[in-house]
């Protein structure tokens, strides 16, 4: 996957994530940037304007980077690692920069996996890769068919199923303890009712204001931290 | 000021926002938009494409709002009003995306005042229109010269001043009874000096990946809705 722009490559770069190649403007003269790639040992192929505009059409800032594509794991991995007892489940998140803020925040919080289902969800771009900051080479998500008999096979294998909604119990009053999958919804619609119905309970933020809610990735920092309180 | 994009346009219709001019383009056919504008009965200027380009370079989606600009209150009114038990100060956020999610945070938790300088800070720009998803209408921002100043006359109010940072007290750790106010970092650099030396205690949010940070807006969100169990 090709990913762009200075801030990107800038994350990418002090990250983990495998590079195929570098490519960079005749022009380009960002020093944080190239004292980066130096001190790294990392190669680079130097092209002009009409070659970089060739590779992607979006403004490149004079640096274009090819990283390996993101592996996604099978839900079998999950079975076979039995120290696994905190796992975010995201609901169909649209929104890469909610995506890229969530894996970031669970990569901090100790999360061990993220299950996301493999349609209508947000894509591994390069906006996600650039607001995970790089925590997308340290985190394990696992993409499933079906968001429901994932939920089911967790149950099975202990874990609690707690979803996070509108209408629900207040989050702080719940105890975290032991194996947790924390359901979270997309950003306008929240959970699905067939996921929702699956869910062992259902946690609520209390909202006070007159918005009644909050940015998608901004309440799932808030309740992954209150289960990671329990870890 | 301008504010362009279906997207933005629907927030700010659906909120209290105050609409100087609604510009729509000859073509423009959002039934959904249109509903709204009807629905409130909002009188709009139809325009065609030049006339739309004029009013802004970006692109504009066929909808164009002249919302009033935002007021900023003064210090003075803080002192006035004396059920504030609830602040956050903001040291130089700059991303307009932070920036709108943390007043809507804000407002959501019952964040009675947002206290922000008056440089180096976001500017209320669409962008901060659009993430603080209609909040800002709700919310009283009071812009001061000097940051350090407003930390120390909050302290003769007998607030309790808790910056927010990665060396300090874990956050969870930490008693938020009573008159608080919550000093949070800009997005690169956490707090300045000046602020930090001036704060009372220093909260940290505990990190256990590799990524040394949570994004800005999600820290703020954790921290906001921790001392917001305590009203």
């Amino acid at each position: 996957m090709l990913v762009y722009g200075k801030n990107v490559a800038r994350e990418v770069l002090n990250s983990n994530i495998k590079i195929n190649e570098i490519y960079i403007l005749d022009t380009f003269n960002s020093e944080e940037i190239l004292n980066i790639i130096k001190k790294n040992n990392l190669k680079f192929t130097i092209k002009n304007q009409s070659e970089m505009s060739k590779m992607t059409k979006e403004p490149h800032q004079g640096i274009i980077i090819d990283i390996e594509d993101y592996k996604f794991l099978d839900f079998e991995e999950i079975k076979k690692d039995e120290k696994t007892n905190f796992i975010v489940v995201l609901d169909h998140i649209e929104d890469p920069r909610n995506f890229g803020a969530i894996i970031r925040t669970c990569e901090c919080a100790g999360v061990n996996y993220i299950i996301i289902p493999n349609k209508k969800t947000s894509e591994i771009t390069p906006a996600v890769v650039k607001t995970s900051s790089g925590a997308l080479a340290n985190i394990k998500i696992v993409q499933v068919s079906n968001l429901r008999n994932a939920l089911l096979n967790l149950k099975k294998l202990n874990f609690w199923i707690i979803g996070t909604d509108a209408q629900g119990e207040d989050y702080t009053k719940i105890n975290y303890k032991g194996k947790v999958a924390l359901v979270i919804g997309s950003e306008g619609f929240g959970l699905k009712h067939i996921v929702k119905e699956t869910c062992d309970i259902i946690a609520s933020i209390p909202i006070k204001g007159k918005v009644n809610s909050l940015n998608a990735s901004v309440a799932a920092g808030i309740m992954i931290y209150e289960v990671a309180k329990e870890r």
